[in-house]
């Protein structure tokens, strides 16, 4: 493992999108100044912000955060960024936005097509292969693209983590790969996609798919595209990167079975309530492959509790036995915290 | 950190206490061979067994554990150890042991006297002042002389650890620590005593408290002295040690309020289910102290399914909000994994 980068000295770091999980991040590094660098021994300095319509930033000598989330948010477009890369079309701007950016680590923050895993997957390639280590929100690329991005960043001696792509910024990878050392992972089993679980929630107290989607995008957490939700895709990804890092898997996305809610019969919800059950949409993985379902649970599994956004997983080890994490209704400040767990993660060096 | 101990190479250990929870690490020793050593990268070598009154052993090439258990459990001696500091009280063998038995690690597991936290104490100080590494899983010590062992430890270049005591093998400790770098803690709340969670299920469906009780000890989960458990103290032992770790606090156990089952009126639990609450023993601290206490919890909230002698933390912090971990039913292996999991940390020097 390298140590180029000790404890004590900045990080710099590019975003590349600055949507909810950008701007998130932004926030925090803003508000804690350097908090979070001093309490663990690193701080971290945006240079620049990359975005597709607001405008592009380059600062070697670091970015106003809290200058570009005002300005961002009131006029629409990054400040002073209209001069840079003027007449170079968006997919360009970003690719010149990896290279150029003096930078560290690059934060890949740009809106998921889940379906094609781009330009999310172009960009992390762009950046590892520029020696640059690149932390992800984005389950796309992980999902589709695991060993050949790894084996890229093996190769630029850097690193590619990925901690916010699976419950937000609850340790799951960081946990796996630090806090179960000598144990094997047998599998898995979680509740991972909050649209699904809140729609459930709703139907059960009476709401139809429709009415619980517009729920859902009304509070922010469902995808931009809600079939990513409903039809199981979103569980499917985080599914098949659980799968991958935890036991070594090489399913690809489209070998996990996948059960969404579209057509779920709202008689199959009142039956399993008047069984003593909860309807949960299942992500599993066990020796014998992996799989997104609805499941009926008995009302005294701990997973029945979940109720709404909050989220949780199952491990099942050898030696361990299982253990299970819960992540109590998160917001965009814990997405961005799993962000800065992996930054704080590399500069470590660990 | 010192990195004396390179992965791949053998580390020796030396077992003080042959109980439940030692003979346990040998079995989970015995039954992987190398296996968990070889996944970790590094292999335990144990080069003697010192038990109170079954003999002791020293082996520098190394102990037949599969004989030692074996002897002990049909024989009730460690074999071939009649010869060894054969006029030396009990007391002082434990004390040779430790300066004679060639180690890189000492594994506390003495019986604890929880209210002296002796003689584990004097053993943990010894061996950390023979530069020997000490795993313990005795409460006791952490509880009440953390501070004093943990400057011990520094002196001498050494590491004391004991993940084991606080539910068992689920990464607590080890979590906060690689897990939560750049949050703070600002408090916990949990279930944490096995027994006295079991007793309050059972009397819940009627059963008295010594009935109760007398299950617990049936079933191996009781403390030896079953006045720790429902009085208490086992939980504030906890309480205290998770306060000073995660929070540096500088409670001593005797400044965390208490409240244990002694007395608890089969009215109150009854009330509770009528109101759809269950009643539950709570460990939790935050920023105006520790407590140990009886509360009624709605059957909602997560802790209303920790039944029996699984055990849960919720750990409340800055940048992540909340985050929860259930142990499901814990057995000897998981508190021999507990020890085994900080021996591969202190292999790895992290």
């Amino acid at each position: 493992m390298n140590r180029t980068h000790r404890a004590g000295a900045d990080m710099r770091v590019a975003i590349l999108g600055f949507g909810n999980v950008g701007r998130a991040l932004a926030r925090l590094l803003a508000a804690e100044g350097d908090r979070p660098a001093g309490r663990a021994g690193t701080s971290f300095l945006v240079t620049g912000i990359c975005t597709r319509t607001r405008g592009t930033l380059i600062r070697p000598e670091g970015v106003d955060l809290v200058r570009a989330l005002d300005s961002i948010e009131r006029e629409g477009l990054l400040p002073g960024a209209e001069a840079l890369f003027p007449s170079t079309p968006a997919r360009s701007t970003a690719e010149r936005f990896i290279l150029e950016c003096p930078a560290d680590i690059v934060v890949e923050a740009t809106t998921l097509d889940a379906r094609t895993a781009e330009p999310a997957t172009t960009h992390i390639m762009a950046a590892l292969s520029a020696g640059k280590h690149v932390v992800t929100a984005n389950k796309g690329p992980v999902a589709w693209h695991f060993r050949q991005l790894e084996a890229s960043a093996r190769a630029n001696g850097v690193r590619l983590l990925f901690e916010s792509t699976v419950m937000d910024g609850a340790p799951v990878f960081n946990m796996a790969r630090r806090c179960l050392r000598g144990c094997s992972i047998l599998g898995f089993r979680g509740i991972l996609n909050s649209t699904t679980n809140l729609v459930l929630d709703l139907m059960e107290e009476g709401a139809t798919l429709e009415d619980g989607l517009a729920k859902a995008r009304e509070m922010g957490i469902a995808e931009a595209d809600p079939s990513l939700d409903v039809e199981g895709w979103d569980a499917v990804l985080k599914t098949t990167i659980l799968a991958t890092v935890l036991m070594d898997s090489h399913l690809s996305p489209a070998e996990v079975h996948r059960e969404g809610m579209v057509g779920l019969d709202p008689a199959r919800l009142d039956a399993a309530r008047n069984a003593g059950r909860v309807l949960k949409l299942l992500c599993e993985a066990d020796g014998t492959g992996a799989r997104v379902r609805l499941a009926e649970l008995p009302r005294t599994h701990p997973f029945s509790i979940v109720r709404g956004t909050s989220s949780a997983l199952t491990i099942a080890t050898d030696l361990m036995g299982e253990i299970t994490i819960f992540e109590d209704d998160p917001g965009p400040i814990q997405t961005a915290y799993g962000i800065l767990a992996d930054m704080i993660e590399i500069a470590e060096g660990n």
